[in-house]
Formats: C-alpha cells, sequence, structure tokens
C-alpha cells in the first residue's frame, strides 16, 4: 500500500503546520501561568520563582514539539473528521506539552550524563553560567510539573489514572533505556565488547519509541475514549517497531546526514555511542577490521573517526542502512495495512509513516 | 501535658523496636524480588539488572527507617488497639518503605548536587567506582519503583489516586524545597544576604517536613479509610511544626551535638548552609559580628570555622535554641491538645514528639 496524498494523513500533517502548531503554541503561556501562579501561593521567595520560570522556558521551549504535536493530530484522526471542541484541542494540547515536560526532564539530565555542551543551539541548561548540578533538581521539577497539569485538568475524566499510569510506565521505560545505554556505552571506558545488536534494539525500544512513539498516540486513544487493552496492545506493535526504525534513522543521519541539513555535527563515533552502525559493522567485521575498530571508536581525534568510518566503508554500512530502510518500509506498511482494531485507524500510523520514511534531518 | 509513659504512644514505640522493626524489614525482599522479575520480563540484559539490583540496597538501605516504620506505626494508632491482619501490615510497610524508596531518590541527588563524599557509612553512590553522573539515572529509576509498587498493590483499593497523587505533591513539594536551599546556600559563592529566617522556615518545611512528617501520617490516614479534608488538614497543622521543630535539632546537633552520638562530624559551616543557627546569628548580630561571619562563614578552613563559632558562643545561639526547644515543646503540646477530629488520635502526634523532645542524635 502507498501512501496517498489524498488520503487523511495528508490533510493533518498541511493542518500541523498552520492551525495546529498555533493552537498548540497558545497553551504554553496558558500552563505557565498555572505554575507561576500555584509557585506565588505558597509563598516561595521570588528569587527561586524567577529561577524555576527560566529553567521552564529554556528546557521546554525550542524543540521541534513533534511528540507534542501528535497528540491532537492523531485525536483528530481518531474521532474520524468529527470537529474537536476548543476544549479538546486544548487538552489534547495540553497533554502533548506534558510529553515535551517530560522530554525536557530527560534532556537536562542526559545532557550532564554524556557530558553534552549544547542543545537546540544553546548551552546545555547545566552549562548556563551559575547552574551546574543544581540542573538536577530542575529536571525533577520538571517531571513532576506533569503531575500538576494532570491533577488540575484531567481528575474528573474517566481516564485519569490510566493518564497517571501511563506517565509513570513510560517514565520507567524510559530510565530502563537510559541505564541501558549508560553503562552499556559509557564514554570513559570503550569495549566494543559490550555492544550487540539485541542491546541496540532494548536501548532503542525503550529510551526512545515509549516516550516518542507510543505515548503520544496512547494519550490520544485515551482522550477519544478507548478502553480497550487489545487496541493499546494493536498500537504499541506497529509504534515500537516505528520508532525503532526512527531512531535507527537517526544513528545513519549522525554518521552520513549533512550537517547543514541535520542542524548539528554528529558525534557517535567519538562519544561512543552504542548506534546501528557500529553494531552492523561488529558483526560483519573480519578480524582485522575488528581491530581497527578496537583502536579507534569512541575517540576524540579526527583521524580516529576517519579509520571508522573507513571500515564502515569497506563493510558498506550506509547500503546496509539502505537495505534496511527498505525492508523497514515494507515490514511497517504491511503491519499497519494489517491493522483492524475498530477503534483505531490506519491514517494515525501511515501519517508518522509519511513523516518518517526517507527523512534525511 | 506531660508525655506520660503510660501512655499508649510509648507501647507503639516499644513495639517498633522489636516485631515492627522485624515486619518492615521482612517486606523488603518481597518488593526487591518483585522489581527484578518484572525486569527479568523486560528480557533486559543481565547486566543492567545487577546495576539495577546494585543501585536498589546501596540506596535503599542503610537508614534508620524512621519514615517507614512510621506509617504502620500510625496506622495501629488509628486503629484504636484493633489488630491489623498480615495484609493490612503488609501494605502498610510497603508503603513506608515506598517512602524510604523516595528518600533514596532524593539522597542520591542530593549527595551529587551538595558534593557529599560519604552517607549512611558508606561512599555516596555516585562517588563508587565506575558509577558516577549514572547516578542520576539510578535516583529517577528509584522514583519510579514507587508507582510500580503502588499500582501493583493498590490499584483495587478506593484510595490509589490519592496515594498516587499524595505521593506526586510530596515529590514536588521536596523538590521545591530543595530549590530554594540550592540557590541560597551555594557552596560556591557564600553570600549571607540571601540568607533569612523566612527562608530558612520555607526550606526546612519543603525540603524536610512534608516528606518526613506529614507523608508517613497522611499514608496511614489512607489506609484507615480517613476521607474528610480536614482530617488530613488537622494533621498537616500540627506535622509540618513538629517537621520543623526536628530540622531546627538536626541544625543544632550539626553544630552542638557530640559527634560520637550522632554518628557524623558536622559540616554546616562549611558547607555554607542555611541553618537555622547562621539565621539566628544574622538577626542579631553586631556590625563587627556581621563582619566576622561574613569573612567566614562558608569556608574550609578550621579556623574559619571556629571564628564563625565564637560569635555563635558571643551571641548564645545554644541558649537561643534551649530557649527556642522549650518553646517548641509548649507550642506544639498546646497543639496536640486542641486536636478533636474524630477519625484522628492525639497519640500519633505525641508518638512523634515524645521521639524527637530533647533528642541528641
Ligand atoms: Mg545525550
Ligand atoms: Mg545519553
Ligand atoms: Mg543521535
Ligand atoms: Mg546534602
Ligand atoms: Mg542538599
Ligand atoms: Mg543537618
Amino acid at each position: 500500500q502507498e501512501l496517498n496524498p489524498a488520503s487523511p494523513a495528508f490533510k493533518y500533517i498541511a493542518m500541523s503546520n498552520t492551525n495546529a502548531v498555533q493552537e498548540f503554541n497558545d497553551v504554553f503561556p496558558v500552563l505557565a501561568e498555572e505554575l507561576l501562579t500555584h509557585l506565588k501561593s505558597l509563598n516561595i521567595p521570588q528569587n527561586a520563582i524567577e529561577w524555576f520560570d527560566r529553567s521552564m522556558r529554556h528546557n521546554v521551549l525550542g524543540g521541534k514539539m513533534n511528540r507534542g504535536l501528535t497528540v491532537a493530530e492523531t485525536l483528530r484522526i481518531l474521532k474520524r473528521g468529527e470537529a474537536l471542541s476548543q476544549d479538546e484541542i486544548f487538552k489534547a494540547n495540553l497533554l502533548g506539552w506534558c510529553i515535551e515536560w517530560l522530554q525536557a526532564f530527560f534532556l537536562v539530565s542526559d545532557d550532564i550524563m554524556d557530558d553534552s555542551k549544547t542543545r537546540r543551539g544553546q548551552p546545555c541548561w547545566y552549562r548556563v553560567e551559575g547552574v551546574g548540578n543544581v540542573a538536577i533538581n530542575d529536571a525533577f521539577i520538571l517531571e513532576s510539573a506533569i503531575y500538576f497539569f494532570l491533577k488540575k485538568h484531567f481528575k474528573k475524566d474517566a481516564y485519569y489514572v490510566e493518564l497517571l499510569e501511563l506517565f509513570h510506565e513510560t517514565t520507567y521505560q524510559t530510565e530502563l533505556g537510559q541505564l541501558l545505554d549508560l553503562i552499556t556505552a559509557p564514554e570513559d571506558n570503550v569495549d566494543l565488547n559490550k555492544f550487540s545488536i539485541e542491546k541496540h534494539a532494548f536501548i532503542v525500544k525503550y529510551k526512545t519509541a515509549y516516550y516518542s512513539f507510543y505515548l503520544p498516540v496512547a494519550l490520544a486513544m485515551h482522550m477519544a475514549g478507548v478502553k480497550d487493552e487489545a487496541a493499546f496492545k494493536q498500537a504499541e506493535e506497529i509504534l515500537l517497531p516505528l520508532g525503532e526504525y526512527f531512531q535507527v534513522q537517526d544513528d545513519y543521519l549522525d554518521c552520513y546526514g549533512l550537517p547543514e541539513v541535520i542542524g548539528k555535527i554528529g558525534t557517535d563515533i567519538e562519544d561512543n555511542k552504542c548506534s546501528w552502525l557500529i553494531n552492523q559493522a561488529l558483526a560483519k567485521a573480519s578480524p582485522e577490521q575488528r581491530q581497527v575498530l578496537d583502536a579507534n571508536y569512541g575517540r576524540r581525534n579526527q583521524a580516529n573517526v576517519v579509520a571508522v568510518k573507513e571500515v564502515f566503508k569497506q563493510l558498506d554500512v550506509e547500503g546496509m542502512f539502505k537495505a534496511y530502510e527498505e525492508e523497514s518500509f515494507v515490514r511497517l506498511t504491511a503491519l499497519i495495512s494489517k491493522l483492524d482494531h475498530p477503534l483505531l485507524s490506519q491514517d494515525v500510523f501511515t501519517s508518522f509513516m509519511k513523516r518518517i520514511y526517507k527523512r534525511t534531518k
């Protein structure tokens, strides 16, 4: 089944670029104000309010907001053209912002753990003058905001507990993915024996796919009144592989993408990342090539990076990715076409597929 | 009203020392096994399971467990002598362990932010060989375990949502207290102008009193079937001042306690802590004494510490504490004696008072 530009999925993507983005962005100031008003009611000193506000704006804003936008977009598809009320639009976007707050919690701490320097074209929060390790507690506060919003806006809804549990579980899954990532690929102790295609798959699924792909759709399903566990299961069975495909692309683009297009210079090789590329290379490398990888992966010099990329070239890792990309498209499209739950729509998933297939950034 | 050794409160304290402690400790292995069994079901690689297990044991165990023990103890008092079922004992202790997990989450990260070296007689987790900043993610995982346990054991209970919200709110309160503490008393930028008695009171209430005093009692109240908001309000109105008194004692003992009794050598003066003592001294210091404090507080040399302690002596800060301790006893005892909610028992609070009044460690 080819993606069809006349399909509903396209309409919703187009919407994201205009009205839906505006509606989404309009919700942030409301949420920021709710948090600040609450803080003022506690009589917390002004310097703490200012710090909180600065942390929130620095860390929640400035991303691509794809995950956040997906909640309302998915809800529109699930409602099959029925117009959303103002209240539904607000609440769907609020849930979208909760994902952005969750991501901010992850990114602030990930940057500390990875010793990163910049994020979204700015210094990482912990690198901002005067912040340092206070950023750890700021990350916690970003997470807490989620439950503040959910209680304030969803307490009376039948699916309130489901939202709480979904955020808890997704958070835990992401943390487990981070754990395996951190201990598999520590920057200060390169050991390619720790890598494997299975570990890569676990890391990607837990660290990225659950919160980036499953979470926004599952939130929209709750809002649409879906209760049947089987529907959530079907969605998960497509979204997790989609998320894995997305992350493999990310690994590919880090090495082979155009810096002027992806907006950064990839450093996965220098950073000893357990990426898809190195795992494919390890699986195929001759003893001599393995020695070159062992001696050069996860090291800072340009000569080391060149040596690793030369082995990638000998093994045609780029060709392996192209084959994986084609295979993924066929496999995922088939998965989507088999989806038959009456409360779901294939368009939810083709919409994702359309956005990410053969992406260059 | 003097504390009477024949009162029920004493009986429950005595129990804590034998059977109740055993019952509490018996629950930990059950919970640890539940987490590990779940991890295995996810097919997470073995090295991650071992890391998780090591982090959990290092960080959750080894404390005094006062907060954890208080849940079952309070439930016993609230049930007024009615025997608890095995299931109630297990669940109350499970909630007690959730507080210990929550505290582990706070302490692991607090030690990183405070650049501490040891905790409970061991190296801080982030200082353990090979751990480092991975400890940040380990702290997150400790927090996530709480919601794993609550879902597993309380999902069917009428007060499940109340438990979730109570943990969310207490976590947020503690983080807000940490925030103010961190920006008021940064170790690398001593400025006593940032301190004030009001800030000290906010920090203590938010950083310590909610999770250490209110949380265990409120959890027991939910288990006892208390629904009336007014009962929670009355409990809070006693427990937060009790917690403040407890923390002021902690600040006092850091400076004037016997190291062989309190089990550590206090370093609040060196660490630029916004403690009760320095705030009292600042409020009374002459311009000359203020200069000595400005020049010596928050510095590492023994001579600096001696100079600060000399000003404390001139101002009789120790005497101010003794007066505060007496005043607190009278004030808190009066507060307790006015407590009249039918679902509460004064014994819950006299039990706390008895344990902490004039404590030396
Ligand atoms: Mg990173
Ligand atoms: Mg990372
Ligand atoms: Mg990447
Ligand atoms: Mg500390
Ligand atoms: Mg601290
Ligand atoms: Mg202390």
